[in-house]
C-alpha cells in the first residue's frame, strides 16, 4: 500500500492524498460504505458503483461468526466472495464485541466474548484476529483494540491503552510472520485509544507511532461523548501522527462530523448512519436531514434534493417515495440508501476539491450554513 | 390499443401477437411483474428494464387505499408516479377484496368491504372502478368481478357470473361515458368467471364476448382447484374468445402452468410467485426450483443458474446468495427477485421465439423434461 499526499490545504488542516492498493486507488478524503456483512444493506455492488464509492468496510468480527472466515478464504477473499473488486477494509471486531455482547472479558491476551447469534463462546487474540483477516483479504486489516465505553475511568482507560498498544505490536509481529493467502498485498493500520483523555491519547498516539504502522486509525470517538470532546480528540491525535500516512476516524458520522474531522487531518471514514437513516425514513440533502414520512410530502412534485443528480433524485417525487416508506414497499430501503451514500460520496468529493484549490474552509463555512439554516 | 396477431404455432393453440398502447408496445406471450402497491418488491424501474420487463401490474384496491387514487391523479398518473413509462395493467380489485377481507357483501350494486389497512368500511361499484382506474390511467384497465373461492356450489357461481358479466356491462358504459383524464388512451378487459363449471365459463364467455371487449381475462383459477380443472377451464374459455383479442389469465403461475397455458392459447400473464418465492430463497433455474438456504450451497463457486446471463448469475455465487440469504441481508431480496423474474421473461422469450417457427410443443416438452428431471 502507498500514500501519496497530494495537497495540504493552507487554511486548515485539511489533507487530499491518494491510496494505493492492489485492488485499486483510493482518492481522500473519503467515506467507507459498511458492508457490515459484506454486503452494503440493500445495495449492490453495481449500485455502489454508480454512488462512486471507492472502498467498502466490513466486518472481521461478523464474517468469522457468519458465513465464517473459512468460507470466505476458500471463496478467494472477500472480493471474490462478494462481488465488490475495489479495494475492502475490514474493522477487527474489537467495537463490535464491545457493542454487541453482555457477556466479555478482557485478558491480557485478548477478548472473550459470546456469539451475538448463538451464543457460543469465543476468543480473539490479536494475533487470531490478523489471522482471520488474512482468510478475509481485506487490503486494509485492523489490529484489535479494546473500544472503552463513554464514560470511563482515568485509571481504566490508562491500563486500557497500554494493552491495545500491546496488542498492536503483538498484531504487527504475527502480520509480519503470516503472509497473506490471496495474491494480493494487505496493510495493517494500528487504532489509538484513550477514551475524552488527552494525556492518554497523547501516550497511546506516541506508542504506535513508534511501531510504524502504514495507517492509524482512532477508535472509540462517537461513542457518547460530547461532540467537542470528538473533536478535540480527533485534534490531539492527528497533531501527533505522521504526516505521510492515512489517518482513518472509525464510526464518523454525520455531515458536519466529517467535515469537522476532515479539517483536522482526518482521511478516511465510515459510519451506518446514511444507510441506517436512510432505512429509517431519514434523507440527507443540501438543506439539511428531511424526513421522508412528512405529510408534507404526500403530492410533493418534487425530488428528495433538487441539487442531486443520483437515481433517486432524477427518478422519482417526493410523493412517490413517501408513498413507498409508508406502504413498507422494499423499494424505499435501496432508494434512500443510494441517495444518502451518494450524498456523502459528493461531500467528500467536493471537500477534495475544495482542498486541492486551498479553499477547504470556506467550502465548509458554505455548506454547513445552507445545511443548518435553509431547511426544506 | 391495437392487437395484432403475429402467428399462430401450428401444433397447438399458442399465439404470438404484438399488443400496442400508448406506452409502447408488447410482444406476447407476455408476464407481467406484480407492482402491487405501483411498486414491484425489492426491484426500481432500472432493474425492471434491465430484466426487459414490457408491462407491470399494479392494483386498484391497492392503490384506492394507499396513497389514494387523489394522490396518483394529482402526480398524472401511475406512471408518472411511479417513474415506471411503460405499460401498466390495473387489476380491478375484486380478487383482492375476497383475499384480504374477512368482511364484506356482495350486493347486486357492487362489493362492500372493509379495508385491510384501518378496517374504514368502502363500496365498490363497476363504475367506481372504472371511475378509480381512469385516475389511475393505467393502459388496461379491468373491470369489477366477484371471484367466488374454490370450491363454491354450482348454484351459487351460476347466480355470480350472472352479475359479473351485468357489471361488466355497467362498467362498459361508464368507461364510454367517463373519458381518459392523462392524454393517454386505457383500454378496458372483461374477466372470465364461472368456477370450475365447464357451462358456466361457457355462458359467462359467450355473455362477455357478446359486449365487445377489447381484451378478456380469464379469473377465479389458480385459488386451490386442481391443476388439470385450471388447464381445462382456460382450454373452455380460449375456445371461445374471439381470435383477435388478447387473453390474460389471472394470476397464473408457475413455469409449466405458463407453457401449458400459452399452449391453449393465452396471451398474458401475471404472478406473484417469481418475486414471493424469490423473497423467500427460492430460485428457478433451467435445472429445476433451487433453495438458496440448503446447506449444500455453503461453499459453492457454481452461479444460481449456470444457463443464465442476468446480473445475479454472472455476479455472484451461490456461496455468497446463500449467505446474504442465511444473514437476512436485504440484498439478496433484490438479487433473487430479479433472477427469477429475468427467468420468467427469458422462459416468454423462448415461448415467442419457438412459436414464431412453429415448434413451441418441441419446446415445451424440451423445457419440462430438464426442469422436471434434472434437479441440480
Amino acid at each position: 500500500m502507498q500514500f501519496q499526499l497530494v495537497r495540504k490545504d493552507k487554511g486548515t488542516g485539511a489533507r487530499a492524498a491518494i491510496l494505493k492498493t492492489d485492488h485499486g486507488e483510493i482518492r481522500t478524503p473519503v467515506f467507507m460504505p459498511v458492508g457490515t456483512q459484506a454486503a452494503v444493506k440493500a445495495l449492490s455492488p453495481q449500485d455502489l458503483s454508480e454512488i462512486r464509492a471507492q472502498i467498502m468496510l466490513s466486518n472481521t468480527y461478523h464474517l468469522y461468526l457468519r458465513p465464517g472466515s473459512d468460507v470466505v478464504r476458500r471463496a478467494g477473499g472477500v472480493q471474490r466472495f462478494n462481488g465488490w473488486h475495489k479495494p475492502i477494509l475490514t474493522d477487527s471486531g474489537g467495537f463490535q464485541i464491545f457493542s454487541l455482547n453482555d457477556l466479555n472479558k478482557v485478558t491480557p491476551d485478548g477478548l472473550q466474548f459470546r456469539s451475538h447469534l448463538d451464543g457460543s463462546q469465543h476468543f480473539f487474540s490479536p494475533q487470531k484476529v490478523v489471522q482471520i483477516q488474512r482468510d478475509l483479504g481485506s487490503d486494509i486489516m485492523m489490529v484489535l483494540d479494546e473500544c472503552v465505553p463513554f464514560p470511563a475511568e482515568f485509571s481504566y482507560v490508562r491500563k486500557s491503552i497500554r494493552r491495545t498498544a500491546a496488542w498492536a505490536r503483538t498484531s504487527m509481529t504475527e502480520f509480519q510472520q503470516a503472509p497473506p493467502l490471496h495474491g494480493h498485498s494487505q496493510a495493517l493500520f494500528a487504532i489509538v485509544q484513550g477514551g475524552v483523555y488527552p494525556d492518554l491519547r497523547r501516550e497511546c498516539t506516541a506508542q504506535l507511532v513508534d511501531m510504524d504502522f502504514p495507517g492509524y486509525a482512532i477508535g472509540g470517538l462517537s461513542v457518547g461523548e460530547p461532540k467537542e470532546a470528538m473533536y478535540e480528540m480527533t485534534g490531539i491525535v492527528t497533531e501527533r501522527l505522521p504526516e505521510q500516512k492515512p489517518r482513518y476516524l472509525m464510526g464518523v458520522g454525520k455531515p458536519d462530523d466529517l467535515l469537522n474531522a476532515i479539517e483536522r487531518g482526518i482521511d478516511m471514514f465510515d459510519c451506518i448512519i446514511p444507510t441506517r437513516n436512510g432505512r429509517n425514513g431519514q434523507a440527507f440533502t443540501a438543506a439539511g436531514p428531511l424526513n421522508i414520512k412528512n405529510v408534507a410530502h404526500k403530492d410533493s412534485a418534487e425530488p428528495l434534493d433538487s441539487e442531486c443528480d443520483c437515481y433517486t433524485c432524477t427518478h422519482f417525487t417526493r410523493s412517490y417515495l413517501r408513498h413507498l416508506y409508508v406502504a413498507k414497499e422494499l423499494l424505499i430501503l435501496k432508494l434512500l440508501s443510494f441517495h444518502n451514500l451518494y450524498f456523502y460520496m459528493s461531500l467528500m468529493e467536493r471537500a477534495r476539491k475544495a482542498i486541492l484549490h486551498n479553499r477547504f474552509a470556506e467550502f465548509k463555512k458554505q455548506f454547513l450554513s445552507r445545511y443548518h439554516n435553509d431547511q426544506p
